[in-house]
């Protein structure tokens, strides 16, 4: 046999190989692709946290997280690290379904809870509740022009485009509730705009049995770095609900918010990181300055203007800082004549050991001027907190989770602030005397 | 060098890198494999919709919905299009387990909401609970002859062969409760049966700390395209629960049910499509027509029957249609002499505009002939609905979802029947009066 | 053209088809990868049970369940088997992150319910709530010496090395709450530790709002086979909580806990299988044994032991065995002078016929001598059940799971104990008379 037929015969063998190499392979590739879509289908994601809180005496804390100064009632919050006694989760299951077209639709159901007790099995606590639920689609062929790129959805949620200061535990906007809207409107080469409608529930005259609603229309826009969000808002017969009657007053039935800010990709123009700055005001249903048209229970003419700003930066070798600053006055808020001024400081450091290991570090300086017409108290706030704190990676920087922190802090108080409340209601809860250190274990999770 | 010695130097080569390829995709095989296997054990499903109602007056719409007409508290619904005010959701958690030899586990978690506040954060109004918690067993390689395609099952769950007229949000039956139970027994050539039985609770007689619970014993058969479906049922001391003092009776403890369907595979025998037609009877308590043994208020000797049709089809280019029509007299329902009568049409019809929109149409009309012993009424119900309407695909017809939409209605009724409500309740909540537009935006979902 | 020249061509040929399924294959076993990876990082788990349960008059049976016996208000169960009338679910959520250095972390979210209905619609008996909530990191770089296999955890969990007696639904030790740990320090060859601190909400004192909590230290020690677990634990204020009128006591506020077990792995040295013995003894806070640190209303100088040993081996072809036994005395446990003994002995017995059907038998016994300081009573509690089983396998043995079953028991108990409750309060519920037939429907699962 020569060589040319001995060659002949194994490459027959080999190209047979590589025929079944080939046909295999083929049926492996839609193998691994429908495996790959089939999970892409699905998606969890959440956000979590849970920990035990205790004061000096070893007694549970109650009462306490980011908004437990006076001037928590308001909307001003405090650094919230090592202040939380609470087991919140959200937990998102989403469906997607893409076409063969490549439209898309995103459905998202997300369950919320938060309670206290750290009791296991705790029912009578449980406020377990569907907080989202909608249905968002894009990439439609049907869109073209300023809309080729719109998204559009219904159903209630949260709205995309609120942001936060993680830190104080406060969004900037957090427009939520029930409605419809269309996302990335391309008005220009630098103008995007996103239109919604947004109702939420303010309570029912049984009398009637009418609910009273609030619609909000919002136009959001973005010029680039800048955005001016502007949301104008009606809810029919608010003013006949029953009042509070410990506050009688002519509640709103109409309101104006508006939002400009800056979102600077840089840590103030000084170094690498982010920061954000800007100013909300509003007038009647209006004035509730961060939850757009989610509270009833303002006054006619109420009026409210807030500044805040916020970014985080490494500022040296292992080393992480994260500032902001808020502050706000509001008058004729919810009784005619009542004026709430405070401003919230707040500043977290991080400094990094290892990949796993770090030492965190906030300090919260809070001052107020309340008078809600029948008392007035002013004052201020301090918290310090330390928290040596494990993380999966301290790579990802203050953003990057889980982390499992112990964390002892030491608030306080002026003393005129003693047991005030901003509530006029006489069962009202009031935070109490200052002067404690409070210990926390605590882990915090989002993906 | 000959070419015979460079092809042979050639080929090793080439049969080492077949080799590795070899192994490689056999290794590559398994893990594809592994990965769908791994992604098709968990499945999730749902179905949910959510959206804002409001009436012309921008007030919140309340008791709204398909059974909102006096009648609807006898089961009688109207079209849903533009009515829903609630945001509803059905999430299934499924685990799939397969053994080697074949034999197949499906285990199903339902948790389901029905909430009608627009607010994100609602744990008071939350109705969050679970609906299904069931195993299903199939392919069991121990079962043979009659059994051989059998599945089996035992737990809480709504029954496999439930069906529904979507349109007007009301199933033909609705048997679901805790039991258990084996489907697709083959009897002969043509007759397949499900034979079950399902527990149901009626409540509590505290005196005698002893639940009321309803056992229900179903056979489903089916002949081709016939089904016969036949339920007994017993509730010991039924009679002895406190009975509404606005309305003493004679409780039912027993009841016998029937329906007789044919499930047709085209439009009428007119196109394609389908449409499905049959008559349901049953007397004491399988007088409560739809929800088999749910309804423990009914009369010793309470007696009724029910006959529905329904379809849908294509009847021109890009438009569909939806017809339905349901019936029912019953007598001695809730008292000795009682008497109610009505009657349901409904057409849904879709224009397709293109891949991703078409404009829904839906007019109503109810009869209803009501009288309850202490009040009478007698006249109609009309609702007329326009809804502009966004799908990820209109090609799959009336069925395909998700769907956003955005829908005006008028609805009116006749004033013999305002404020007239079938409960002898002093409380009963009533329709009111009628003449009023309704606007919905809503998204609608299933997967 | 020679056969070289041409074994040259289809050699270029095969090379070419080399190398494109080279190229296609590295794509693929990415694509193969990545699906692996998302389908791991989400994780669904789960235990169910949900049933049909009737007494021999066709009544649902109430206040039945492991615990029915005037004996389980104290933590003194009876077999399950055939008892069970609730639908209790446990759905797990857990997502995995991965970092590339192999770092780990693991987050869970528990879902629970359970409720006795056996309607499908039941918000308002819902229990649903969140159980666990934590996140577990293991495998960190940094960790080295002892802690290089520990993992370190912070959250609300159960703890993981709980472990149980299935059959009569009791864990030997539960703790659970809200905390931190570390699990796995190699201490040495032969000592492996688990160190946490677990916090329990006994309640709230309104007049001061303070929050009355128990702290729990634990140390978890494994010696090969043998366990060693103390407990110590503190709640201030505990004895400042409102008594129960009917029962004022001295509470305590401070408690010990200790475990001595055995974990063998075989049948008590018969046979293949497993066996585990041990004993727990409490004082203060502590001498509840079971739920460590879970119950508050305990004496000031409460002291209780226990004793248990269980396993489970196969003692013929196609037959299983369980055998279990418990014994618990205690005194000064709620009041002074107050004494109460308990055994409880439980079978449980299975044959198997083929892959997918069993027959399982169970027999218990309980001897309770019960001294609540008013009352006494002394007798004894026997039920016997056979239960027809279909399972998805029967290879698995006792612990495979989907089950489904019907099961029929007698339960009966000594006339002494009619109406007896370890309670004082005057609306305490009690176990009623004896001599009972129970006919059950029931699905068990967990994966």
């Amino acid at each position: 046999m020569s060589g040319g037929a001995l060659a002949d015969t194994n490459m027959a063998d080999l190209e047979a190989r590589i025929n079944q190499l080939e046909s295999r392979l083929a049926e492996t590739e839609q193998q691994a692709d429908a495996a790959q879509q089939q999970a892409a289908n699905f998606e969890f994601h959440g956000y979590a946290r849970s920990g035990l809180l205790s004061n000096d005496e070893f007694s549970g804390a109650t009462g306490t997280g980011a908004y437990m100064s006076a001037a928590g009632a308001l909307g001003a919050s405090v650094g919230r690290l090592g202040l939380e006694d609470d087991h919140y989760v959200e937990a998102n299951l989403v469906h997607n379904r893409v076409t063969d077209n490549g439209s898309k639709a995103y459905f998202k159901i997300m369950l919320a809870d938060g309670v206290e007790t750290n009791n296991d099995w705790a029912p009578d606590d449980s406020d377990l509740n569907v907080r989202q639920l909608y249905t968002e689609l894009s990439d439609l062929t049907w869109f073209s022009g300023a809309f080729e790129h719109a998204s559009i959805w219904a159903g209630k949620r949260f709205d995309r485009d609120n942001f936060d200061i993680h830190f104080v535990d406060s969004d900037i906007v957090f427009l939520a509730g029930t409605g419809a809207g269309i996302y990335d409107i391309q008005l220009s080469e630098n103008w995007k705009a996103n239109v919604s409608i947004y109702g939420r529930d303010f309570g029912t005259i049984d009398s009637a049995s009418t609910d009273v609603e609030n619609y909000i229309a919002t136009i959001n826009n973005r010029f680039g770095a800048w955005q001016l969000m502007l949301s104008g808002m009606h809810s029919v017969d608010n003013d006949n609900r029953t009042t509070d009657s410990a506050s009688p007053t002519q509640r709103a039935e109409k309101g104006v918010h508006a939002l400009l800010a800056y979102h600077g990709d840089n840590f103030y123009g000084l170094s690498d990181g982010f920061s954000k700055t800007g100013v909300l005001s509003g007038v009647g249903l209006g004035s509730e300055l961060k939850g757009i048209g989610s509270n009833g229970n303002l006054n006619d003419d109420a009026k409210a203007v807030r500044f805040f700003t916020y970014g985080a930066t490494n500022f040296a070798d292992n080393w992480r800082i994260a500032p902001s600053l808020m502050a706000e006055v509001s008058e004729d808020r919810v009784k005619e004549n009542d004026q709430f001024k405070w401003v919230s400081a707040n500043v977290r450091l991080a400094q990094v050991f290892n990949p796993n290991f770090e030492i965190v570090y906030e300090g919260s300086y809070q001052y107020m001027n309340l008078d809600n017409t029948a008392d007035q108290a002013k004052g201020s706030f301090y918290k310090v907190t330390l928290a040596p704190t494990l993380k999966l990676s301290t790579v990802g920087g203050f953003f990057d989770r889980p982390e499992l922190r112990f964390a002892v802090s030491y608030v306080d108080w002026s003393e005129a602030l003693d047991n005030y409340s901003v509530s006029l209601a006489s069962d009202a809860s009031t935070m109490g005397n200052g002067g404690e250190a409070l210990f926390a274990l605590q882990m915090e999770t989002w993906f």
